[in-house]
Order: C-alpha cells, then structure tokens, then sequence
C-alpha cells in the first residue's frame, strides 16, 4: 500500500441534491419518509418537485459528498460514478473536479438524465431523501478502471449502490480488484442495502472478509444483523469487519478495533440547519485522518468535527476551510 | 386601474444563478469587474466555470428575483422571460411557479441553453456577476402576452433586457401596450443600458414619459445623465420620472417623489454574505408596500428591510418569511 498514488477511489451515487425547505406536515401529509431515503420513478419525482417549494441545487450523492470533503481535506481522491450527458451531469462534474477530485466516468449519452435527490428539509434541520436515481444506477462494471482502483490506499463502496442490479454488480468487480492488488475496502450502509433481497448478499460479502471498515448508523447496524441490542448487532459485525465506526448523531459516534471501543461526543453546533451529509461527513474526516496515520480516537474526532460543519447549512458540501477545522 | 387581477408583470432575464466563492486575487487575476457584472460568451463562461470552485445553483435574474420576492410577501405577480426546454430552464420555472409567480413564457426548443449567472462572491460579501444570458436574451416581442400586461398594476422592466436589440424591441413594446392600457411603468437601470448605443434610446424613452418609476444605483444614475454629481443626476431625471429610488448599499436609499427626498438608513444585518440581488429585494420591498398603498417612507423601509434579508445569505431569493420581516 505504499506504493498508492490514491489515498481513496470511491464507487457511489452522482446526484445533484434539489434541496426546500418545509414543514412537518408538507412531509406527513405526502407520507414521506422523514429523516430516510426513499427511491421514487421519475413520474412521482416530477409530481413531488411540483409541489416542493423553490430550492437550490447543491451537488450530493454520499460517497461523493466524502470524496469532495476527502479532497478539501487535502486527500487524493477519486470518484467514480454516472451521470448523463446534460446541465445537471455537467454541475456534477465541475463540482467535483473544482476540488482537484478525479472524476473520469464518461457520462451516458442516451436517458435517463443525471440523477436528482430531492431532499425536504423541515424546521428541525431533519432531511427527508427523495431520491429519482437516472443515470446513477446505470453504472456498470465495464466503467470501472482497474489500475485506478488498484492505485489507491482505500476503496470505498456506498451503500445505496447496493441495491440496483447493475451498480451491485460494478461494486462486486470492484471488491474483486481490491482484494487482488491491495486497497482496503471501506463499506458504508444505508437503509436500502438492509431489504430483503439485498442483505443476504451482503451479510455473505461481509462475512467471507470482502470488508475491512464499515460505516453505519445505529438503525442500520440494527436492519443489517437483524438484531435488536446494538451491543449483539456490533459484537456479530466485530467477529467480521476490522474497523466498525457507527455514528450515533448528536450522541457523537463510537469505533470498534481489535476488541476496543472508543467512543467520542458530537462536536458542537450552534444551530443544526440541515443535516444532509452528516454521515458522509463523518466518513470524509475520518479517512482523511486515518489516511495521515492519525489512531481510531483521532480519526472519530475529525469525523465529528467535519459533520457539525456540514449540518450548519445546507447541502453535503463542505462551506468552510475543513483543512482548519480539524488541524489535518 | 382598481380592475387590475395582477399587482406587478416583470419582463427580465431569466438565469440561474451558479455561486462560487473565492478570494480576492482569482477576481483581479481574472480581470473580473468588481462588484460589477459582465456578459460572457459560451467559451468564455465555460473556462471561467471550469476555473471557479464547488459552487451551487439558486434561480436569479434581477426582475424574476424581485417577483419571486413580491410573490413571497403576498403580491398577485407575472413574470415574463425567456428560457431554454432544458434543465435549468426547469429550475428557473420551477422556482418561480412554486411561489405562485405566472410564468407562462413557452422554452425555446433550440438552443442557447438557459442563460447562467456565473457569480464569484469574495470574503467581504461582494458578488461579481458574469452572464452567460443564453435563451434569455431570445425574448422576442412575440412572446408578450398583451391580456397579462395590461391586466397588471405595474408593469416592471428589466435594465439588463435593454442591452441586446431583440429583447429591447420586446421591452418597447410592453411599454406601447402599458401606455395604452394602465400600468404604471418602472425600470429598473444596470450598468448595461448605460453603455454607449444604448443609452440614448433610454434617456429619450425617459424623456418622453415612458418611465414612473425608476429604481438604480448612485453610479447607475450618473451613467445614464453623464452627470458627476448625484445631485444634478436626480434633478435631470426627477423632472421627468414621477418618483426616482436609488439604493445606496450600506448608506441606505433615498426616494424622490413631487420635490420631496425621503431618506432611510440601511436594515441591520448580522453578516453580509453576499450582496447579490440586494437591489432586487429592495425593489420587491418597495414596489410590494406601494402596491399595499403605503406611503414612499414605509416603502423605502420595507425595501430596505428585504434588501437586508437577502445579503445575509447565498443567493438572491429569499430564505426567511418575508410578510414577518416587513410586516406587509
């Protein structure tokens, strides 16, 4: 691994997030899933963005929101994800490279178009995902370039790929490279790899040691093993994955290492505005220490600290000097 | 005028905006204009966006800022702009028809694209624009709807609109049809109606009456008089626009009506963010208390009171409740 020219190549989502605001009954009046994600076609995406209030538009997508933060943070990262050939696929694309991240998957010339999450933020700064994947869940294997995968210290693989046909294929190949020629694998869960049908797959990918650090949250340690502690949850997942990180929101976030729990507070925040990419947040400072050969207590700390900075404002993309923030 | 179903119809640009940050040193180095703004080619706004950091995307336009505005204090309003059947063109309509603006204005199915507003905004808040006006500057007279026009109590143009041949032909006839049918006539003055060939068929349009109500700034006014000193500026356009507004920044804006200037100070604001659309919120503020048949004061204040808001933050649209703040 020292050999790497990477710090970390990424494999996830390439959404631009539409983000409103609204209030709680907008979000229980049209049975969204609040604080969730839920995947919509792109008639209900249409339908919902109709009667959302004015927004902007922010690019998103969590591994890439990670990688964005992971290349503020002074990291070598690349990204690797699909967007179309249109305006949005073209946001997407600048924003990521703008931060000297290495973008190359060409985009797709026929529909569906790039991939928006339409993201409702109510007054508590809860964010609600809505998202109508297009382009994003056309990835394939064949996009996937071998030597960059192999070139990088850290592979992550996001969750919400998990589920399609098609990008769990690509994340299966990727997972295949990494074991041949050396990254570690970096998996971060989310609600939609813990259906029925997609957890099998995964509890056996993890089980057969295809995961070195796994990122969850609490609920998804939970879905994942089935269980309902969190101590039985964690102590199954501890026997198969080196590094566990669960964030815990404003209860901060613990890590599991060798038999050692470390558990750290939420840094604090003046006033939570929205808390998309909190957890992306969290992946992007954790790496970006670890990768500068900071210890597990270390690297927990600079997670917090880079997702209390994104859950001050809107959008998953880092607005202050992070670099300065966490003293990487 | 009593019969009006509508308080304003805005005739402007319609843009979204793409917000960067930067320091200072990528404006000069650049030779952007300062606190200024300037029309860009499709290869010229390109290698600028490619030079320019993560940015994000939030609906602009001057005149479309101001009736988003207007439409979020409770005015009945129309806006009329020209914009492309593509992404952004989506956006801008979304935006708009969200907070109840009619916007009817059919896309343009070949291209240009959707005109963008590439603004960089430095550490002190100020915003340097540069346009890329695509479709916008395609708004042909053709596309007037004469009905709306004349059904509105205030008929508002856009300076930006004067510049480019076709949509001035689009402006002058708004202005026949408002003549002939009611609304009064505001204009609001930018740098680019000042710029030579462009300013004669202005002054001779304010010459002859064609203007009510004229809002700009102090360099906008003394541009188009060829005056040094403000004063003499305000007089020469004061003999023949029944009511002047010039917004001063942080020293307020005055208001001249039938021999009498009024004065306000500035609203307090915590932080200046960024100062784009200050002067459109102050027209949406203004134009909003007239409509409600406040006095010239009031109306000034509200102005200043909206122009306050939109500096704290990102973006030139709204993100606090504007009724609350004004009181209207």
């Amino acid at each position: 691994m020292t050999s790497a020219s990477l710090d970390i190549v990424a494999i996830g989502d390439a959404l631009v997030d539409v983000i409103a605001t609204a209030d709680d009954s907008f979000v229980e009046h049209r049975g969204l899933p609040k604080g969730g994600m839920q995947l919509l076609t792109t008639d209900q995406a249409d339908e919902l963005y109709a009667a959302m209030g004015p927004a902007r538009e922010i690019s998103g997508g969590s591994a890439a929101n990670s990688m964005a933060s992971a290349a503020a943070l002074g990291l070598a990262v690349a990204f690797v994800g699909q967007v179309a050939d249109d305006q949005l696929g073209e946001i997407f694309g600048h924003d990521m490279r703008s931060l000297g991240v290495r973008f190359e998957t060409a985009p797709l010339a026929s529909p569906p178009p790039t991939g928006r999450c339409l993201i409702v933020v109510t007054p508590d700064g809860q964010r609600t995902m809505n998202t109508c994947p297009g382009a994003s869940h056309r990835l394939s294997p064949e996009a996937l370039d071998e030597k960059l995968i192999a070139s990088a210290s850290v592979l992550m693989l996001e969750g919400y790929l998990w589920g399609p046909e098609l990008p769990r294929r690509a994340l299966m190949r990727a997972i295949e490279i990494a074991r041949g020629s050396g990254p570690e694998i970096a998996f971060t869960l989310s609600e939609s790899v813990c259906l029925p049908g997609r957890r099998e797959a995964l509890t056996q990918m993890i089980g057969s040691g295809g995961v070195d650090l796994l990122f969850m949250n609490e609920h998804e340690a939970l879905q994942l093993t089935g269980e309902r502690e969190l101590g039985n949850a964690l102590g199954l997942l501890a026997a198969k994955v080196g590094t566990l990180v669960i964030t815990r929101g404003p209860k901060g976030a613990l890590g599991l290492h060798k038999g050692t729990t470390i558990e750290v507070a939420a840094a604090p925040v003046e006033q939570v505005v929205d808390t998309t990419g909190a957890g992306d947040l969290f992946a992007a400072g954790f790496l970006a220490a670890r990768c500068r050969g900071r210890d597990l207590k270390s690297s927990l700390e600079a997670g917090a600290i880079c997702a209390a900075e994104i859950i001050s404002h809107f959008g998953a993309r880092p607005e202050t000097d992070l670099r300065e923030l966490t003293g990487l």
